[in-house]
């Protein structure tokens, strides 16, 4: 293992973090709150020892696709237990590990949340919460490649560790520009966002929090209430930006390269947008009953299903007491999540495409033993080897879910509520069903519960295998 | 497609099932039962018609993958539609579709009833519902394999389509002689069983009956109690086996060619029996304050476990009631199920064991990507298309169990009702947890929703990929 090159990349995200947390110092300073001081203690505390880290020599530059993995792993479990000591120093979350949930729920974009009340907090600790989603949305060590002059071929491993998808294309050949051009996509929409909430009538500080919190399919809200409070309007501009952040990125830099027929023959997005239409129409049809007429029956339905699709999590409606028709159709599109190369979360879009092309494959082959297909996406072959690791992504997937629900069954909660929370949590969703749906939260659960779903929450974040490898009993015997 | 040799199976099978059906006729004489005559007039009418369709010459030999999987599904359903007629005509069951649930139930081993009251069921209906049970744990087309005198290449197609595992392995190299092997291993268990039951104070008719529902892990008893009314002994016997005969026959098979070390040598069984192990002494401490003593809640923890895991469905306690962490337990050990070349059901043991190695291989290679390792099983290396086939068929067991899921949820059911009445019926065990739980059943649901479950019988039974050829949009425009 490269530990100084380790240690270099680990030091400039503790640094980034360190100039992350100068943010919510100044909203602080804006609005007058004494808790921007705890914020700058960490801020400082971070910057300092991320830059003196960051002046230790690199002694060689051999750095392998494991410790790309490994790096990640560690760098999102280093920011999370730094980016949750403002809470726990300004008192607004007394109990440490509640703290780490939390960021970790921000980092991961989960959202999930173990405050009873969000409405104590903060103006600087609500927007570092929000701004905690948007970060983790991309992934900050896109932005340390995009920003930092690292050079050398470790950049790709540590990208490919950190990016979510079966396969991570480079959009330019560079990845340098690849991160660069993905940050600009991502700051474009999240502007454009704040702009149209802005036009619908939010102030600027509530139409930056709610706009980073969506763009990274995050689900952090203002309001104990999440979204239901606010205009018709308002939910369905952030209906629309939930969606676009959970459709590949890809199609966006087309767009921007003007390619704009390729864009639209995304399969990806395709599929994507068709899940979530026919949800929308057979959950409409369900609740219509529920409500004074169809289209708000429709708008809430719709900004249910692009809320747990996209894994981001908002809710306007208790969807919890919904029709059991309903409530089991969120719980299996939490399943799916958004498309790869997007702020989403989930098994991804793509994944289930090949895993259901290769399912078919295998069909034809079983019935014709010797006729021999390929699995096509996107207009190209899909190689065996990415098969084969969806295939063993899916295995993990089941395996995590089934395991984690069992172990934190010991607290005696009922099943739909200890699956959904698992499915939240591990998917980066936010709310569950049962005792953590909308209305719900996860303060009920043990210490020892809420430490295995923040492992859950990362664990998904970083698409299981990174921290399999972290925590494999070769990496813990060093 | 071959359809003359389909014809020739399909008959034999009508034929065979027309015999099976004089076996309640001779019960019914026994106890002056007036419902003999009904299932006279059906076995008559099937060994007729099965009969002709016999004497009908076979044109063409050539016989291949797809067809053995056709017709196999089809002698199911056909097998089902016809042992459903007895309880229909009888009266005892009114409604057709129920009958056709309750015989699925049987042949498929599953064990979930319709009926609230078992016990109103004459002696002779009795006896055939718990006979399905024998039959279809080994399978009716082995039966058929190792008694006429069908020679050719397609046997061994049929075979594998009907026998359960990733990979159907010949005891010796005839297809005949394996299949005789085997069920006369079966016949050999199922009467041990019989005496040992008669010694612990059972009536001959009640010890078959039972043996029976035993050794196929189908889970059809004689009263409303399930086995909870029965002497410890006979639960403790029962216990053994349920282990027994969900435990790869292949071990048998060794132990009868004197090779007692390769038999114990068995990873599929030592995995098995340890799972078994492990889960019964979680749920032992998780549940000795309900009981007397450490002792019963053993005996009754091993029994339920056995149980569920080899797919029986008998039940001794109403687990249902049972604290979380148990419930979960049980439901989980649903989903792995007994071994391959077992009666057992689930997604069997041996899968698991290969999609365990196959993951952690991917993480090896994911973390060194140059580094090429082989899936190794009873020591000798699995095949890529094993693996592959194990894989697809990881995909279509959570697509089956998620979509069915959804549908069934129709009905208004609670989630925890619905996904267990899913895994319960689609891994052939019988009661699930809420509603359909042990001392529930699957009246409830609708006509639309039992057709779904049906179904899920049939397809988990086959193992997926023979009925979904059979559905497949291609066979369907025919």
């Amino acid at each position: 293992m490269n530990y100084s090159i380790m240690i270099h990349v680990l030091s400039s995200v503790l640094a980034f973090e360190g100039l992350f947390l100068l943010l919510p110092c100044v909203v602080a300073l804006i609005y007058g709150e004494a808790e921007g001081l705890c914020f700058l203690a960490v801020a400082l505390g971070s910057i300092i020892i991320g830059g003196l880290g960051r002046a230790r020599k690199v002694k060689s530059k051999a750095f392998y696709s494991k410790e790309g993995l490994v790096t990640v792993s560690l760098s999102w479990i280093i920011m999370s237990l730094v980016g949750a000591l403002p809470y726990f120093l300004t008192g607004e979350i007394p109990n440490y590990v509640d703290a780490v949930f939390e960021t970790v729920s921000g980092f991961t974009t989960t959202g999930a949340s173990i405050m009873p009340d969000v409405e104590i907090l903060s103006k600087c600790s609500a927007f570092w919460r929000c701004f905690t989603n948007w970060i983790g949305g991309m992934g900050v060590l896109v932005l340390v490649l995009a920003i930092l002059p690292l050079s050398g071929s470790y950049n790709m491993h540590i990208m490919r560790a950190e990016s979510p998808g079966p396969s991570v294309g480079k959009l330019v050949p560079k990845v340098k520009t690849t991160a660069m051009i993905l940050y600009g996509i991502y700051a474009f929409i999240t502007a454009m966002e704040v702009v149209l909430l802005m036009i619908a009538g939010m102030s600027f500080y509530e139409a930056i929090t709610l706009s980073m919190a969506t763009a990274g399919t995050g689900g952090f809200a203002l309001l104990n209430s999440s979204i239901g409070s606010y205009t018709v309007a308002v939910q369905v501009i952030i209906t629309i930006f939930m969606l676009l952040c959970a459709i590949n990125f890809n199609v966006y830099y087309l767009v921007y390269a003007r390619k704009p027929k390729e864009a639209l023959a995304c399969e990806e997005m395709r599929v994507f947008l068709l899940i979530v239409l026919i949800s929308t129409v057979v959950i409409t049809f369900n609740i219509a009953g529920m409500f004074d007429n169809v289209f708000i029956a429709f708008q809430t339905a719709a900004f249910q299903v692009a809320s747990v699709i996209t894994t981001t999590g908002f809710s306007t409606a208790d969807f919890d007491k919904w029709p059991e028709l309903s409530r089991i159709i969120l719980l299996s599109i939490m399943f799916i999540g958004g498309c790869a190369g997007s702020t989403g979360g989930g098994l991804k879009v793509s994944r289930f495409i090949i895993l259901l092309k290769s399912l078919k494959n295998e069909i034809v082959s079983i019935s014709h033993p010797r006729s021999v297909k390929r699995v096509h996406m996107e207009g190209k072959v899909v190689s065996d080897s990415i098969i084969k690791t969806a295939q063993c992504y899916l295995f993990a997937y089941v395996i995590i879910v089934i395991v984690s629900t069992i172990v934190i069954s010991v607290d005696g909660f009922d099943i739909t509520t200890n699956l959904s929370a698992v499915m939240a949590t591990f998917n980066n969703i936010g709310p569950g069903l049962g005792m953590v749906g909308p209305t719900g939260n996860f303060s009920q659960y043990s210490i020892f519960s809420k430490i295995i779903l923040t492992l859950d929450m990362l664990i998904g974040r970083l698409e299981i295998f990174p921290m399999f490898i972290l925590f494999s009993p070769k990496m813990l015997r060093r």
